[in-house]
Parts: C-alpha cells; sequence; structure tokens
C-alpha cells in the first residue's frame, strides 16, 4: 500500500482553506498559514474567529513546518494562538517575519517560537518535503507560493496572487519558477478563488499612481487616506504623492504606524525621515502641506476614520475642504458602516472618493483571465480551488473546467474535508469535525452556541428579573425587586412595572400555599404579560426567596 | 409679507426625505408619501423606523391630504401607524389603493381612513394646491409624480422613477406630461437621488425578459426564483416564461401571495388560473415543470429562501439540479446575509444565479443620464435632490450643476431641515428637533437610546446578576444565587462561579457590619474579577436582601 498525501483546508468561516492548509504524508505534516477571520455582524461579542485546528494537535509532534505566505491577518493572525500549541518552526520571508516578530512579542513567545526567514528562491529541505518559495505580487510586498515536491508529486499552493506587471515595488510575480514547476510536472495545483466572480484581469496597483496624482495636484485643503494598515504599496503611493506635491505626510492609527515602522526598517517602505510629520503637528501647517494616512477604511467606529467621521478624534477633526480618500475595497458585510461614515464625513464638509466613484482601489487578487493564465503555466493535473466562499471556489472550478482540466480531477471541498492525493487520484476523504473557533476577549472556545442564542435574544428584547421574598405562609414579604435591561425604557413604564408587579402578585394569590415551581409559574404569567403589553419577549427570571 | 412654502423632507434614517415629504403653505399641509425603513444591522431588536412626523402632528388640524407616490412599503408602510393621528384623506393610484387597503385593514383602520383612487391624467384641487399626478416607471406598477400648484409656483416631486421607455406593462413614464410642466415654468424640482452615483442609464425591466428566456429554456431541474414581493413586473416576467415553457408557477411567502392576489385582482398582473399551483403540488410534479416565486431575496433568514437555505422549508427542500435565482440587488448591510445563503444553497447542490453573475435584476432607479434628460425636460428654477443618501444627495446636486442650475438654487438638506421658498428664492430654514422612531414590537418609540446601549452590552457580553442574603451582621445567609446569560457557557465555567462566590463573600468580609453602598462595592468587585478572568464586561448586578 502506497501512503497517501492528504491535503486539509481548514478553519475560517466562509472562506475555505484561506486561514491554514493542512499537508500530510505518513507522519508528517506542514502546515501553510494560519490566520484568523473576522466576525460576522450577526457573531455578537466576537473579537475574532480562528481555524479549529484540533485535527492536528492529536498529533503534534509530526508537525515539521509552518510555511507564512505573506503578512496580512488572515494569513498569521492565528499564530499567536497556534504557537502555544506546537513546537515547529515558522518560516517567512523578511517583511512577513518582521510583522510576525511583533505578533510574537505580543503575545509574549519571541523566546519560544523559532521564526526563520526565508527568499523566495530558496530551497527548503522539509522532512520528506522539499519546499520552494516562489514570489508572487499581492497587495502587501514579499509574498511568496509555495511549491512542494512531496514523495507522490509536486504541489503548488499559490496563496494570495494577482498578476500583477508593474506592482508599486518592481517586483512581478516569478513565472518563470511557474514554468518551471510546469516542466518539471505539477501534480497538484491550490489557487486562490478570491475573484473567480470577476471577468477580466485585475488592474496593476501602479494605476492608483495616477489617480492619487491627479487628486494631490487638485486638492486644495488636506488629504486624509484610510485603507488598510497592510497596505505597504498604498502607503507607499501616498508617501510618493506627498512628496512630489510638497506636503508632509502623517501616519496614524496603531496599526498602521506599526506596520509602517517594520516595514521601513526592513527597506519596503521607502519614506524620507523629514517627509513625516506626527499627527499633532498637521494642525499647525497650512492644510494643502498635509497629507494623512489613517487606519478605519472598512468603517470600523473606534478606528481612526470612524472617529473622524463621528467627531471624536482627540487631536484632528474634518473641515470644509479637507478630502478623505476611502482607498480600499469592503469586505461584505461592511458596506452598511462604511456608507455611514463617508455620509458623517460630508455632514462635516469633507470632499470623499471611494472606489465606487474613483479609481481610489484595485484588488490584490487574480481576476478570471489571470486564473487561467495560471492554471496554463502551471498546467496541473489536479486542481483545488481554494481561498474564497464556496460560490468563489465553484466557480474557479468551473473555469478550470473550461480550460481543459477534467471535472473528476478538480474537488471543490469545505474546510475540515480530508482530500487524499496519489500520483494518479485525487479522492474526498472523511471530513473532521470542527469547523471554527470563537475568540471572545481572553476566552478561546468558550463562546458557543448556547451563549450566542442568549446573546441574540438579549440583544433583541433584553432581560426581566423579578426577585421575590414569600413568608412561609406564601404571601409576599415586600414588594418584589425588579432588574431590567436592554427592554423598556423603566422610566417612561412605570405602568408596565405596575402591572408585572401585579401580575406576580396574582401568581402568588392564586398559589396559595403550594410552592411548588412558584418561580416557573411566576415567569410564565410574567413572560405572558409583557409580551402582550410590549410585544417584545425579554428573558425573564424569578427568584423565590 | 407674502408667505412661504415650506418643504420638510422627514424621517427615515439614511436616505433623505424618502419616507414622507411635507409640503406646507399657511396653515395648509399636504403629505407625500408615509413609508419605513428597516433598521440597520447594529439596531439591535428593532422591528422597523418610522418618521419622527411630531412637526406635523402639532397641527394635524391643517392637513388636507396624504398623496402616494407607489405602492413600496418605504413609501406607504408608515401609514398604519400616521393615519391613526391625523383625519385626511390618502390619495393613491388603483394599484397603490389596493395594497394600502389591505394595510388598513390588517390596523383595523380600514373604517375610520378615507382612501381616495386617483388616475394618473387627474386634476385635483386640495386647499391652495392644484395637484396633478403623473404616471412614472418603476419596480412597481402604477406609479406616479406629483406636479403641484402652489401659491408660489409649480413644484415637481418625481417619486421614485427610471426612464424605462419599455416596461414590462407597457407604460411608460409620462414624458409629455413634464414637458407641459416645464412649458408652464416649474419653480421647483424635488427628485430621485438613489442611483446619482451611477454613470449611463439604467437598463429597461425587459432586459429581464431575455435572461429569464435563456435560463427558462436551458434549465432542466426546477427554477426558483426569489424577488421582492412588491416587485409586480418581475413576477410577470416569471410567470410569462413559466407559461411558454410549460411549467407551472407556484408563488409562496405571505407577502408575494398577498400582493400578487391583490395585483391580479385589480388586472395589474395577468397570470392565468390554470397555470398557478399550490406549493404543496411542486413535489409531485417533475422538476422540468415547476417554477416557483419566493420571498427572502435580501437574505432573510425566515422568508422562504433562507427556509430553503437552512433546509427548514416545510413543504420544499433544495434538490440537486434546482436553479436558483436572486432577482434582486442587495441592500446595503445585507450583502454578507445573502452571500452566507447563496453558499447555502450551493452545498445543497443548487445552481444559483444573482446580479453578480448574471442579467437578472436591474434597478428600478433613474442613473445619471436619466437625471439629466429629468433636468432638461423640468427646466426648474430650484433643485431639491431627495430620496438617498446625503452622498447621494451630493452627487446628484453636483449633476444639477452641471446642467447649469445655478449652485445658490440647489438645497441638499438632511431630514427635518425646513426649505422656505418663495418665488425667487430657496432658503434653508431652522432643523426641527427629531429624526425618527423606533418600532419595536407593539412600542413605538418607547426604545431610545440608553435602551439600545444597554442591548449592546447585553449582545456583547450578557448579564451576571448575584442574589445575596445577608444576616443582620452581615454574614451571608446562604451560598449567593448567580443568574447569568450571555456571558460563558455555565456548565463549564464552574471556576469561574466558584471565584464570583469567594470575590462575594470576600467583598462581604471586608465589610464587617457596614452596609453602606455593599450591593455597589460587590458589583465592583464581581466586575473586575470577570473582566481579569474572561476579557469580557458583562452587566453586573448584586442584589442585597
Amino acid at each position: 500500500m502506497t501512503t497517501k498525501l492528504r491535503i486539509v483546508p481548514l478553519g475560517g468561516l466562509g472562506e475555505i482553506g484561506k486561514n491554514m492548509t493542512v499537508i500530510e504524508y505518513g507522519d508528517e505534516i506542514i502546515i501553510v498559514d494560519a490566520g484568523i477571520m473576522f466576525p460576522e455582524n450577526d457573531m455578537l461579542g466576537i473579537d475574532l474567529i480562528i481555524p479549529d485546528y484540533n485535527y492536528i494537535l492529536d498529533k503534534s509532534d509530526n508537525i515539521l513546518a509552518v510555511l507564512i505566505t505573506h503578512g496580512h491577518e488572515d494569513h498569521v493572525g492565528a499564530l499567536s494562538h497556534l504557537m502555544r500549541e506546537i513546537d515547529a518552526p515558522i518560516y517567512a520571508t523578511r517583511l512577513t517575519a518582521g510583522l510576525i516578530e511583533g505578533k510574537l512579542r505580543q503575545a509574549k513567545l519571541q523566546h519560544d517560537v523559532s521564526l526563520r526567514t526565508i527568499e523566495a528562491s530558496d530551497v527548503l529541505h522539509i522532512g520528506a518535503f522539499t519546499v520552494e518559495p516562489f514570489h508572487v505580487a499581492h497587495s502587501i510586498p514579499d509574498g511568496v507560493g509555495y511549491g512542494i515536491t512531496t514523495p507522490v508529486g509536486l504541489i503548488v499552493h499559490t496563496g494570495d496572487y494577482k498578476f500583477d506587471h508593474t506592482p508599486v515595488d518592481g517586483w512581478p510575480p516569478d513565472f518563470a519558477k511557474l514554468a518551471e514547476f510546469s516542466n518539471r510536472g505539477v501534480l497538484c495545483l491550490l489557487a486562490d478563488s478570491t475573484n473567480a466572480d470577476r471577468p477580466g484581469w485585475t488592474q496593476s496597483e501602479t494605476v492608483i499612481t495616477d489617480a492619487f496624482d491627479e487628486l494631490f495636484r487638485q486638492a486644495e485643503g488636506r488629504i486624509i487616506v484610510a485603507t488598510f494598515a497592510s497596505l505597504i504599496s498604498r502607503i507607499q503611493q501616498v508617501a510618493n504623492a506627498a512628496d512630489l506635491y510638497g506636503r508632509k505626510l502623517a501616519i496614524t492609527g496603531r496599526s498602521m504606524r506599526d506596520n509602517s515602522k517594520i516595514a521601513r526598517k526592513l527597506g519596503y517602505l521607502d519614506i524620507p525621515d523629514d517627509l513625516l510629520i506626527d499627527i499633532s503637528q498637521a494642525n499647525s501647517l497650512p492644510p494643502e502641506k498635509v497629507a494623512i494616512l489613517v487606519t478605519g477604511s472598512q468603517g470600523e467606529p473606534t478606528a481612526v476614520l470612524g472617529r473622524l467621521a463621528n467627531g471624536r478624534h482627540p487631536k484632528l477633526s474634518i473641515e470644509e475642504g479637507d478630502t478623505v480618500v476611502l482607498s480600499a475595497h469592503p469586505i461584505p458585510g461592511n458596506e452598511e458602516m462604511i456608507y455611514r461614515i463617508i455620509n458623517r464625513l460630508l455632514q462635516r464638509g469633507a470632499n470623499v472618493l471611494h472606489e465606487g466613484i474613483a479609481n481610489v482601489h484595485v484588488s490584490g487578487h487574480a481576476s478570471q483571465e489571470e486564473m487561467k493564465l495560471l492554471i496554463n503555466l502551471v498546467k496541473p493535473k489536479f486542481f483545488v480551488p481554494i481561498h474564497g466562499e464556496l460560490r468563489h471556489l465553484q466557480a474557479h472550478g468551473r473555469l478550470a473546467q473550461e480550460m481543459g482540466i477534467r471535472e473528476e480531477n478538480i474537488s471543490v471541498v469545505e474546510n475540515g474535508t480530508i482530500l487524499e492525493l496519489e500520483e494518479h487520484s485525487l479522492t474526498i476523504g472523511p471530513r473532521i469535525p470542527g469547523g471554527y473557533v470563537f475568540v471572545d476577549g481572553i476566552g478561546v472556545g468558550d463562546v458557543g452556541p448556547a451563549v450566542m442564542r442568549d446573546r441574540e435574544r438579549l440583544a433583541d428584547s433584553g432581560f426581566f428579573i423579578a426577585v421575590i421574598s414569600l413568608e412561609i405562609d406564601g404571601r409576599l414579604v415586600e414588594q418584589p425587586e425588579i432588574i431590567s435591561r436592554g427592554f423598556v425604557y423603566l422610566e417612561e413604564a412605570e405602568e408596565i412595572m405596575e402591572g408585572a408587579r401585579e401580575t406576580i402578585a396574582q401568581t402568588i394569590g392564586a398559589s396559595g400555599r403550594n410552592r411548588d415551581k412558584i418561580d416557573k409559574r411566576i415567569e410564565n404569567a410574567l413572560s405572558r404579560y409583557l409580551y402582550t403589553e410590549t410585544g417584545r419577549r425579554p428573558m425573564v427570571y424569578a427568584i423565590v426567596k
């Protein structure tokens, strides 16, 4: 019996194989990426979501390496959780390693984890695997995909990529390496599906340069640009435009400051010292001499742009004549918040430019024509679309079929599905239990469906608790004490409180000396009364003493 | 002193003048529309939002008429609230009146309200106003705008419109009437701004016919189309395609069934009896003989499509080979839910078509080229963009300026701003207090910011309540009783409960016989303890008996 190679896309939510992919041969495992997802709107109180990686913890001694493709949160954010559990080195390119280092330090793990810096041309021998990182273009510099030669054949994992011929950092993707893999024969391609429903070719990052050029030439007041803190090339473009048009640049928002500091230190961001000012200096310069980079392009109310929109930033306020640029694409679910912020910025007199009305953002992911090019370059025998929701993976799968890959050689699967790869077959194995894990505060995985349902109910109608003291003979000692929040505005609901007390008294009166389940009976009567009066169903509890 | 005409866009949320516009001259008031808005994702527990119309209730005797433009919820949904408060007739075209009648009956108001059916060519004399409804094309039939001749001049209110030359009902907008208004001289134009950021011309509803034709020709399994219940023309298109390709049609979802019943009865929907089947019959026909119209195109989990996606519909389940069409545009804020439903439908083996990948929906609102045509047709002296968020109104205002209307003759204002119009001036008056009113269950306006903040907090971390009985000497009578929901999964949090009880005991112990504010001291100690242990901040209460 030959051993099969197992490929398991893991974790996250919605997107498949985005946050983590496990590659397993015999008793040797390598992991590609360890990222987080952000919660959806109805995941109340949840801070972030990590993949459920119990599958590998059961055999954590087998893990030989964690290969990282690039420094975005959805690819590195779970390292601070994962690395507490396993003992394997992390491999990452220089900028990515720099960003990871900060994370490990925050998690107080920097001394316990081996972080190995690699280059895009390296050849790493890790157990039964030969790992060859290759350079890709994406919306953060120094991204790589991985060619992984395994005992059953060569597999290629793209990471996040686009075929940008003119990236801002001047380093186009490594087409030659892909062609070389192809010459050697690629058994299986795992490829980024994010934009599988977008026809055409994703525009180059440099088209933004023209848009910023025009903007900086024309704007008369301050220019405030919000973008992702990790979009180092966009930061570079804004810095270049500021320099060219005689504006000083302030970078604000913790994550953006941290990232640009690391990127500058490592040489991935070229900003002269004298171009930069502190945000507190911005107010003392004439508006036409100031550009400001801020966080909050996804509408987050506590990030800098959100605070500016709501007039709650300690050092800066939006003024008539400011130009605000949202240089980012709304992640689904964030549209409402983003539009709200845009409207508030307009209210304050700013001129607001965003992707919907101006050419101020391009995607970091390949569109359909690039996907076709990739498949034609790599010519894989088997194809596994990853990185995207099921709808994207299916579209990518159809595309691969149109490119001549046979339907039975394409596997569209969900997170946790074990794919078994041999030289002549790709089969779908069992699905491992689990999915993703909620992180709330310090707690990891202690908030499950029951707690979420309670939060939903509390969010909907609040709670109503009556504390009732009864005499031994069943009479009320005193008026019940009522605590209620999130249900009605108590100060204007005296009538309802009065009715609730009466309902309690009646239920007790009707019970005589029978105290059996008196609390449940009071709760039922109260629930009915409150629903009749308000049409709402708060959580109701009666505590009888 | 001449009397000024007052125009006040009211209510709703986000969009301006969408749900209600007040037109006031001296002591005579007419109202255009009375609609609702649906709550945003972070308005926890709120069912719907109505305009704050206190401004007119203070002078409700002056209200002469409520003019309705068309039968969509955001234009008629608040009538069941408003008509309890005022005593004025509603004017609406036949289909719109039919839809309103159902609403009034539900609200048990049908005998108290005068509902007058009008036609698009009528001339109504209402107090000092001459009101001329004119036909517009929109995504529901029988829509009108209003020409209103006032003592200061003629104002034109477009309602929701698009310049569709080939609408499904064969009744194009009344260009001649707009030209006639223009000949008479239009003092002020109030126009729909919804798509002010979309270049070009909105496609005709009939382009959908081709897409459905192709779909019905090719699909081998059942065809399930989700759209807005009020999109009568889309329902007609699906019925036509079903008829043409030999499929029976089931219409399901309460609002869609109700609306099609009314539209069929009034002759706005032409569906032969023998085409229709009940949803329960759908399962006994071969898949290729079945088409089903369903509600839930906005991702609502309790509507039909949501239940199908989650496998929770009592009579129908998605099968391999079904084609599901989402024939609707996501309202901002609903994207996440819609994509989740699409992914679940794909999981169940359906083929899913939506606006993003196929030509299965067009907007019901004018785009920029139509807006330009409108302004050129009407040639107003003053221009007030309405219907849209501030960002749309500003874009529409800029467009009007490009069309030659002077900047000072354009007023972009927010809800509640009083516009004062005279023959030679349009000035921005005071802004009336208020905004919108939350409806939650039966309660109207009783859920304000304080209750919302509590719900946010409860949604985030739940509550934690300790009921503590003390002896007269300050000792604990028994172990405190703890009720907590939405905080941690209690059955696995015995350690935290133990720690909480200890915290309570320590606080009491440290207080001796001093019971002054003992509850507050316990609450503070508990909050600190729980935050340290979990990183969460539930609402904490201590009830000391």
